[in-house]
């Protein structure tokens, strides 16, 4: 029944090289600086605007790795499946995972299947771990951030994490809402090839814009300082979270990063990151400072100050 | 709370150069030929005799890569928690895990945390995926088995699962039993030290030693035949599997290996595989031959050949 379930709705899709030979673990010709990453996915609903469990499960992994600046080149797929769970909802995920895999450019080479019984896990988790491999000159990392550096945000906040919410709440809108879930790699790809001194990059998923901006400001010892007006919500996310009372800033994307970068690239990055459909966004919305070390603040539109602290108190379970 | 539980739990037991950093993704050098594997960990009950879901999550997916020839050194660690999930377990576990990777001599390099909320997953699933360096001259596979090849196995079969069953079932018996959970890795090494062309190795875990034997008779195209009274059951495994109706040889192992090997390598590696705790009951249990392709076939005791089919009907689940 394994050998089957595998067979029928693994093998047939995602064949490869490595998948054929039915090994325990897959035999790669790599060389010099790896990134390594795992995330497991345990997002409710599987299926929503825009993507769904198994677009995100290969786009997370594949923009860890591209956040370290690696070129993703391999993934390992592991599903948690409860007893009974439809086979055609698994067909779907499974096509959607190839077609992700299919746009990022990586090969799906190792995997493993689980099935639990009835009510020991809700449908489907899935894992996915990737390998990349780093250029030998990056050297990217969120305690590399320094005074005098740029910010720069890739495109409008809240999208994922707002469809998620308006999914389980049943809110329906006029305006088109649907999840930013995308592979990033491209992206990273095309600025790396203006800028290979890129000093921090994130995509800023769980936690938001805010939560990410927190992390640099913590691992460079440095202080952060943003201007609200740059920050782009869209009409449909900014009227949920006023319906709801959220910050945009504290809400899950799924396809957008946060660079910081020396000044003298900025110009030269965001003409680059324009030309990618994932990147026409790309503004700067702050920069790298020497005072409140550890701290993010933003200019409001107001003209004032704002404290922007890292997300605390209840989390949003089961986002990604 | 996230940050917390992460520095709590994780960061401050498991920490290294690569945790510490705090990124999405491990940054490491390797070079070469590298195995890549993935297995999730969703067993019931999480604490057994002879181990826990953090010691197997460590043990099998270091076995996945041993078992490609592979050297394990990099690890990732992926939780999903049931929200409210006894943080005095989850410390014994995270403990476990440390034990079992400091015992393989691996590095817990990159991880990821999920809570979700009660209900959506029976108290703790883990997923590892582990990086492992080939050596060149090395070239394990499944398919690679030849007809008057020999087939060792290293010890006593059927520990795991007879264990985990009797937990769930409550039985009780006066011999002591528990699970053979173990790191093989550093066995493999020691059997790649006297003999390089080991043809294949495989660690009889879903389905135990007959699974493994039929999946070598298929990727193969061989013959398989094997003795019957060669193979050790210990008294605790054999009096469970005859009063549940269970044939050991379908039965989960966590700590044993088998390998195919040339007949002339054959009495090297029994005796390197002995100096080694995990390899004290190696033995020879049959060979490889070019009649029934694809076929397993056992000589009974009694004299006797029967066909050991791979498992089909119901699984066991969450034995891993």
């Amino acid at each position: 029944m394994y050998h089957d379930l595998i067979a029928k709705n693994f093998l047939n899709k995602l064949s490869n090289t490595w998948l054929e030979k039915l090994d325990d673990s897959a035999v790669l010709e790599v060389g010099g600086k790896i990134a390594f990453t795992t995330d497991s996915y345990v997002v409710s609903p599987i299926f929503f605007p825009g993507g769904d469990i198994g677009r995100l499960a290969v786009c997370g992994t594949v923009n860890d790795l591209a956040m370290s600046g690696a070129s993703p080149l391999y993934l390992s797929l592991s599903f948690i499946l409860e007893e009974g769970f439809s086979t055609t909802d698994l067909e779907r995920i499974v096509d959607s995972i190839k077609e992700g895999a299919k746009e990022a450019g990586v090969e799906i080479v190792t995997g493993d299947t689980k099935v639990v019984n009835k009510g020991s896990v809700d449908k489907i988790f899935i894992n996915t771990s990737g390998i990349g491999i780093v250029p030998e000159e990056v050297n990217i990392s969120g305690s590399n951030a320094q005074p005098g550096d740029v910010i720069i945000l890739s495109g409008s906040i809240g999208e994922h994490g707002i469809t998620i919410m308006s999914q389980r709440e049943g809110l329906k809108f006029s305006s088109p809402l649907e999840s930013d879930c995308a592979p990033l790699n491209s992206l990273v790809a095309n600025m790396l090839d203006v800028c290979n001194d890129i000093h921090c990059l994130r995509d800023p998923t769980r936690g938001g814009l805010a939560t990410t901006l927190n992390e640099f400001a913590a691992q460079s010892k440095v202080g952060i300082l943003i201007e609200e007006d740059t920050i782009k919500v869209t009409p449909p996310v900014q009227a949920i979270c006023e319906l709801l009372g959220l910050d945009p800033l504290y809400i899950a994307n799924e396809g957008k990063l946060v660079a910081i970068a020396p000044p003298s690239k900025v110009k030269r990055l965001i003409e680059q990151m324009r030309q990618n459909k994932y990147g026409v966004g790309a503004v700067v919305i702050g920069r790298v400072v020497a005072e409140h070390l550890g701290t993010v603040v933003m200019k409001t539109g107001l003209g004032t100050s704002r404290i922007i602290r890292m997300l605390t108190g209840d989390l949003l379970p089961r986002i990604c």
